[in-house]
């Protein structure tokens, strides 16, 4: 293994963060986690709310619910703007929450909500958050982790405060590392916050990371994988890979409507990293699952609280291509009619 | 990679859960989190304190003192126990803090400390805790990342409350992982406990843990390398291991002293697991560490916090026998020879 604190290392580090910038879109220099998604959720409330903060969760998903819970947990004072799961959040909602609450400090985002197949319009609700920060400046805190390095995103352009993701999604990686950005914003904010923290430190992060280190052992076999992954991802392209996640997503939904199947998204807002499918009501979904996996080698994820059992998920992001999406929908086809057929018997 | 959410993953988990347990000498079922050693300690703290709590924390080395800075973030009143750097913590002094400190409702011990090269001695401190608890419970928590798997350790005869290690350690695997043990005493703590968490709960851990899952995305691919790691070491016995390591340890401090060099730690607690190492007067601490790098492939670290520049450490836990002692010996007498030559020029 090799030591984080040599220069083989930092030259694997120098290289990761600057390949990483466009993806975000931005200029800034990522600071490299330890952890996985969720732990760069608390790290983005953390480094810069203060307990007793407002702050203003647009939830309409287990992943946006789970960042409403991190800021309750620290002692935030949570407004939930609670969206019909399989909706995207309306833009003139927040707009009109923001209006109600203007004491908000930071407004908590899910870009692409897994667990519904839903990407919200980012761009527009980062619109309305710019527009309030005249008056009262809410941090817009982003949970891009199944979006950034698939979707298009743009973190100087829409004038995002926080955004993190994680190194298992668009990132072809193993789990075990994540990745932030801060705007200028955010580290006044950071000066000033006073959630205890100290694993997740932003302060620290960036002092070693000036030093192309971390301020703890990183996973850095991940780190490696991430090198490589970024070489093949600039290779292609930022805009071919959205524009591949495009394609893929909008094949994967085809295919879905042609198998008789309906999403669980509103079609307006179907996420092109990952589809939410309604489990028909004549089929088990565990048991689809497992045949899925057993039969077919397709690995599908189940519907996640209230949603388990009644839809599927299929993620599509990374290393995901035309020949991975029908041999997915020739699995499924084949496992829905099984199960119809051994139903029937 | 494998869904952590499916059935491999959770016999992978099964299989590496029970591994562990005579490592640490216990039948209790271990916790596995996501992060560094670090991020364990914090996991640590957070889960069985309050804001306000006092904590005695006994600190001879940036490790302990790290610590002990965790435990102050998060709001508990920490009295300090300061060793001297280099050497073993006194458990008279320990049960001395305890008789001042009758509300201390927790002990935080490294036990080997890996920026001085000490190990302390548990068993002895553990007895003087478990001694005061009849009054007044303090939980013994301790920092086992370079000692558990490689020194002799027994969670239960001992009577441990809360112990972490890290997968990169004497587990032979890349960084990612941590691992903890909690006895009743600690999960009882815990329950009480108020320190804002959400990311490292021990609650989560365990309810999903139960399902052989981890509540959030793992380092998967660091814990099937601690799957194949601990199928070796049970194979070798952790008996085994443990004398290797003590083999080991003497032949690095034998061959530091025929080198004509010094310990940083005083010998009667000098490390099995990582050795600090005096640089002489006349050698530049740097340029040693780089040329041993550089020239004989040999990676050594430098001293940490005021360390840095005055000693050098040699790691020498887990996958390390008696051939790559001699390697490393050979390497350290041939620098120290040419910096000598070089200087002399």
């Amino acid at each position: 293994m090799v030591n984080h604190r040599g220069p083989e290392f930092a030259s694997v580090m120098t290289d990761v963060l600057q390949q990483l910038k466009p993806f975000f879109g931005t200029t800034r220099e990522p600071l490299l986690l330890t952890g996985s998604g969720t732990g760069a959720q608390e790290a983005a409330i953390v480094n810069v709310l203060s307990p007793g903060d407002e702050v203003l969760a647009v939830t309409s998903g287990v992943f946006a619910e789970r960042f409403a819970a991190i800021a309750e947990a620290f002692g935030a004072v949570v407004h939930r703007l609670q969206g019909e799961w399989g909706f995207p959040i309306s833009p003139a909602a927040v707009r009109q929450s923001l209006k109600e609450n203007p004491d908000t400090k930071a407004v908590l985002v899910t870009h692409n909500e897994t667990s519904t197949g839903v990407t919200n319009d980012l761009a527009a609700i980062a619109e309305v958050v710019r527009d309030t920060r005249r008056s009262h400046h809410p941090l817009l805190i982003v949970d891009g982790v199944s979006s950034i390095g698939a979707l298009p995103f743009e973190y100087d352009a829409w004038d995002i405060d926080v955004a993190i993701t994680g190194s298992q999604k668009a990132w072809m990686s193993p789990p075990g590392m994540a990745m932030v950005v801060l705007s200028e914003h955010a580290w006044e904010a950071h000066r000033e916050a006073r959630m205890p923290r100290y694993y997740w430190d932003f302060t620290k992060a960036r002092k070693n990371g000036d030093k192309r280190t971390t301020p703890f052992t990183p996973a850095v076999g991940v780190i490696h994988a991430l090198q490589e992954a970024l070489r093949i991802m600039t290779e292609e392209g930022p805009e071919q890979i959205f524009a591949r996640h495009r394609r893929v997503g909008r094949r994967v939904r085809e295919g879905v409507y042609e198998l008789g199947l309906e999403l669980f998204a509103d079609p307006s807002a179907a996420s092109n990293t990952v589809t939410a499918v309604r489990v028909p009501p004549d089929i088990d979904a565990s048991r689809l699952i497992r045949d899925l996996r057993q039969r077919h080698h397709v690995v599908v994820g189940s519907g996640q609280d209230w949603l388990k059992g009644s839809i599927f998920r299929i993620g599509h992001m990374g290393w995901v291509h035309d020949e991975d999406v029908e041999h997915l929908l020739a699995g499924l086809r084949t496992a829905l009619e099984d199960a119809r057929l051994e139903e029937a018997v």
